[in-house]
């Protein structure tokens, strides 16, 4: 049934479970489609569809157990257990990501930051030695880390993603733009941030 | 027409610009909606509705200007003149979104970065000296930017979002978590940098 779920759909997910992580944390410990879609601005239907494509979840008339469902979203979005990733890319944003703490406790675990710029290489960003970016083969070969964070320039973006790929990285979440490469079996999630800054000004003007 | 265009239509409009702004760069001066679409995984009639939410652009058989077309979207998005803009909270990503590239030429203007931390006020973010928060209020009255991104730690983000709200601030890039704050006529674009990377996860296991 997976396959079939349109990438919509799955992008909703997690907002469903970071608003039913509000509430657990504020003591909640049941809610409704309405409840949740009143507060995320969906309709009661809409929620009930989406959960719907991947099994039953709630009753009629009680409404979802807000612990159960998030283990079940993070069942689906497999972020269960802590799978191990990389950063490309030490400069101010890659070191931010890097000492994200909204990352922890979603299924990720920060295992190397990788630079060329020796002013940079082997500075703490929390816990975890900057490297040089040379380590990265022999890091890969030993760790096999699936999923990278590419905060490099512009014009890095391209060769950076083609030697992680080449390295057996399958997953790219990108910040550095336009990746002109084809990577056979990698997916891509592209973050352009300036969009929602676009999409603010228009906002604004309404 | 404006005020009845969905969020979702909106949300597109910087793709589209985006991409154009790529084949202006490369030297491209005319594009179609199918082009675009299968440039962007989107149909071309899904291109074409989205623009004549707008106007009337592009010819039948010919297709889009390009520079036409991306002025035209500027203009919808209102990102034609630079608005000045302030960051509130100067570390790792107030500071990478100060010193970003991308969002010079989108129509904003960085006028102004805030922290309360001593370590890190008088430092300068690009051209830009880090103020003391306490700055703020005068510099609001003198400078009146109505745009401000929060990049404050979590615990911060409402007292912050109320103080801007009070000092004239209309719309927020935040990026500080849940807001639990009525601001009366402000926009909030949330960005939860974590949702994409719990989506990337899901698509790495289909």
């Amino acid at each position: 049934m997976k396959g079939k779920v349109s990438l919509a759909v799955v992008r909703r997910l997690p907002q469903y479970y970071r608003y039913l992580k509000e509430l657990e944390n504020a003591g909640i410990t049941k809610s409704s489609s309405r409840d949740m879609g009143e507060a995320m601005g969906l309709t009661a239907s809409q929620i009930r569809q989406d959960l719907n494509c991947f099994g039953s979840f709630g009753q009629q008339g009680y409404g979802y157990n807000v612990s159960s469902l998030i283990k079940e979203i993070a069942y689906i979005l497999a972020i269960e257990e802590d799978r191990p990733f990389i950063v490309i890319g030490a400069g101010q944003l890659g070191g931010a990501i890097s000492a994200s703490n909204n990352l922890k406790g979603r299924g990720f675990k920060l295992v190397g930051i990788f630079d060329n710029d020796s002013n940079i290489v082997g500075k703490k960003i929390g816990n975890t030695v900057v490297r040089h970016i040379e380590e990265l083969a022999d890091f890969c070969k030993a760790e096999k880390p699936k999923m990278a964070v590419l905060a490099v320039p512009q014009g890095s973006a391209t060769d950076a993603a083609k030697l992680l790929s080449s390295l057996g990285v399958q997953a790219f979440w990108n910040f550095s733009g336009h990746i002109d490469a084809v990577c056979e079996g990698a997916v891509f999630e592209n973050i352009h941030l300036e969009d929602s800054l676009m999409t603010l000004s228009y906002r604004m003007e309404e």
